[in-house]
């Protein structure tokens, strides 16, 4: 009897024309187009088992019994939530190759069994949500032999349904997510912009900032934001339109001053719309902030000397920063980060070491821009870069495989 | 032989719809209108002698020296500056009212000693510039006896040369700026909205928060913020205009609701074009955002009873929030910050006292929305209200002068 199973990768991916606020909060469709850098899954992804077996539970017993465990922690799948309206689409796909091929194990009428594991700890402070979805989309759709068929940017909506940012970590390098313009959601989907090769020394250095404090979920935030700000309907109508265009030209060029401009300029976009919420959603902090300060005296520096800025920033629904940084640039960076920021958790995938003190910097540097900050104030840091798409590792119960022979959890 | 001086008193205002950028930064003309309250001048004002004396120079012994003091300080004079720019226009004025009369002395052939002092400390975190150019906007039209044909809002114009928002501080109680639309600026000016009688209970909590960091000056900030923000053109065309208006009804209606939600929405919406600028600009700092979860919490709760809400919160271009509460109300507001907040320096005019642990709150209040800051994190508590306008302490060199017998500061 051959075990019916996949295991997949997906990777996380970090916004540079940041997505806020749904025009249909069931489908997750947005209200505005959006563009995402994919990190590397050599060091953040999420790994996804996914099989199917009739000794789970069938349709014909009664209703299916498909089980979820999250990291060894068992979820409850809620009937017509997010992750149930995914995986019926799968299903409907799956029983409609049954259908035309009756030859076909009934897989679809077979409950499923799922593992998921982030390499990444909840303390690295990024959003999961995305790398996860994403990764359940693949797995199942590789499970039930649809992609073959199915191409990314249909399973991307599939993957949609489950995250909305979730339908951008079914490609590698540089992805756009189309808005759409149909009430059923069938083009709200993404994109590739360019492979990772495209740009393959763009490198990433995520800043994971302390923060005691409670966030506002970005589920209920973004929609107070729309039915709030007013600032966020000129962000829909005007500022997104034009530069989305703006960023997929820095992005062909590969034109690190356009990219770095339209990237912080967007990120501080976003973060205005929240603040322009009533009441004010606040995801970033003093600490923050400083990054923020010492990035654009960086820029400032570097340009004042001629030359081009060396780090964009960007924040997502917290605190933490991410930079992207040329692989050139990234120890100056470092030092920097480092310097201000000091005693961050710190293991490099690339080996570079931090010296004590400041780097050599651009004559116009101005060291007190910001304060030295008290240890820990920045509590990681995280150095990776662009990266490829999902990966299938195996079919069947492998070397890769998150469940047991018996379907399930080996870890927990 | 008589001694030609004036001492008059200017309020400070704090905007509840805000002024934040220039069409034309010589003549001050701004991007939108804006409203203010006037704060009472019995706790915070700028006070203001100026003198005109043959013995100071005159015109026909070359280019007048006038001479000027603030808080002991002497200043210089520059020509061509935004001072020179009132005196100027003021002497204009008196001179044309000597040629009309030559019986009348000439004083704007003479040079001016001006002498003008703040009773709130530089360390209250309060803008003098406003009440500093009412003030001296208003003393000397009354040295030079323009008051009687120059009517209050053509004396704001003058002011307004000095520091926009100045124009608002000719008036008392609530006050508009009216943006005009003329290039020359002569439609530019301040007019009365209601006086202070018309709303005496509303009352006014400045937190004064302690802030190492260097701020950015508005005058620098709000130009890069027209040059770089997207924002900030829905901010000026949409936003503000359908908002004044409702402010105005607000006002009308004694509408506290309406009032706070309007007040609170357009502090926000100004630091969210602030974050929208390049490179960013910001403001409130992580106790400004607590005093706002603060204060949203206890407004939420209140309406949560079926209540109105308490108090509206609004910031300037710096850290310290500005609340106004209606006085009924101003115990349970004054304990709630000092339980969150606490020794912040307190001597309130009202004798109000702060006891130990939270006041009576409405039952859904939740107590931990922020934790119990450090000690001092708000520094200082001024507590105060509505109040009336520019005020004429006396003619001559008298018990409220400022310059000496000499024509000197009498502190320094």
């Amino acid at each position: 009897m051959s075990v019916h199973q996949a295991t997949c990768t997906a990777p996380v991916n970090i916004a540079v024309v940041k997505y806020w606020g749904k025009r249909d909060t069931s489908l997750i469709l947005p209200t505005n187009d959006s563009l995402s850098v994919t990190l590397d899954q050599d060091h953040l992804r999420t790994v996804t088992s996914a099989r199917a077996d009739e000794s789970f539970g069938t349709v014909d017993a009664g209703s299916l019994q498909d089980r979820l465990w999250l990291n060894g922690q068992e979820e409850t799948i809620k009937p017509g939530g997010r992750l149930d309206a995914c995986l019926a689409e799968l299903r409907r796909l799956r029983a409609e190759r049954e259908k035309a091929d009756p030859s076909l194990p009934p897989l679809s009428r077979w409950a499923l069994r799922l593992c998921s594991e982030n390499n990444f700890p909840t303390a690295a402070g990024l959003a999961s949500s995305a790398s996860g979805f994403a990764a359940l989309a693949v797995t199942v759709a590789e499970l039930y032999g649809l992609s073959e068929t199915l191409s990314r940017s249909e399973l991307s909506k599939i993957a949609r349904r489950g995250s909305g940012s979730a339908c951008r970590s079914v490609f590698g390098g540089f992805v756009a997510w189309d808005m759409g313009q149909q009430d059923n959601g069938d083009d709200s989907l993404a994109v590739p912009v360019a492979e990772r090769e495209h740009w393959p020394d763009l490198h990433v250095l995520i800043c994971v900032v302390n923060d005691g404090k409670k966030g506002t979920s970005s589920t209920s935030g973004m929609q107070r934001t729309v039915e709030t700000s007013p600032l966020l309907q000129h962000r829909i109508q005007h500022v997104v339109p034009e530069r989305m265009q703006r960023m997929r030209d820095a992005i062909q060029q590969r034109d690190f001053g356009a990219f770095t401009d339209l990237t912080t300029a967007d990120s501080n976009n976003f973060h205005a719309c929240c603040l322009d919420t009533a009441p004010p959603i606040f995801y970033m902090n003093d600490t923050s902030r400083a990054i923020v300060h010492v990035i654009e005296e960086l820029n400032r520096a570097r340009r004042d000397s001629g030359e081009d800025p060396i780090a964009a920033y960007t924040f997502d629904a917290g605190p933490n920063a991410v930079l992207y940084v040329r692989e050139k640039d990234m120890s100056t960076v470092l030092g920097v980060v480092c310097h201000y920021f000091p005693d961050a958790s710190f293991d490099d995938p690339f080996q570079l070491q931090v010296s004590a003190g400041l780097p050599a910097l651009p004559p116009s540097f101005r060291t007190d821009i910001v304060p030295v900050h008290p240890s820990g104030s920045v509590r990681r840091l995280i150095h990776t870069r662009v990266g490829d798409g999902p990966r299938v590792l195996e079919h069947g119960c492998g070397a890769h495989s998150l469940l047991n022979e018996q379907g399930l959890p080996l870890r927990s």
